[in-house]
């Protein structure tokens, strides 16, 4: 597997830092955003490091499809399974990426905003 | 391949709906959003039918590398691979999901917004 030892998401997936995790697979980690924006903010990442969505493509289709799996496996843990989530994912500085390791944020639990990219 | 024939999205694939159509293969339709939230703001969308994320699964995962491998080749068509962008799932009511036909909307072409839930 791929690790970056600089970076702090992969840090999480080996335990070396403390975060608050829901899940945690061969594939995949999932926890809690330390700087929640809605009741529910959980993010989902691939234990292997890819820097950016843009660096993740259909040779990972076995690791995407079982981040759907825990998106979907988190929303109903947190009870927003049927009231609704907003699932995103930032790359690159138009979208203010802050962590260079991919990451999906899973917002719900209240009513979100209409969009999206304002 | 599953087709509601009460979908506009399944009758975008279809082509018996007019829609700006970017890329189009056996498993993935690109084209742009009838109103855009940015400067660029195409959906990605798997062609068989499924109601929403929380309808796709691990099954659905060589689909969902290949809608990451065509968000990818967008962002580069469009010009905002290197200035970055926001790739955005609603779900359900909170998240204001509107057609109900999974789709994934990219964002990009200015400095977006800092977050995502609001």
């Amino acid at each position: 597997m791929i690790v970056d030892n600089a970076c702090i998401f992969c840090r999480i997936v080996k335990g070396e830092i403390p975060a608050d995790i829901l899940f945690q697979d061969d594939l995949v980690t999932a926890f809690r955003d330390i700087n929640p924006q809605a009741p529910v903010h959980v993010l989902v990442i691939p234990n292997h490091h890819t820097a950016s969505l843009a660096d993740m493509s259909g040779a990972d289709a076995t690791t995407l499809g079982r981040m759907v799996d825990v998106l979907n496996r988190m929303a109903e843990a947190e009870g927003v399974a049927q009231s609704g989530f907003r699932v995103l994912v930032n790359t690159g500085p138009d979208a203010h990426q802050e962590v260079h390791h991919t990451h999906f944020h899973l917002l719900g639990g209240r009513r979100l905003g209409p969009m999206l990219a304002a």
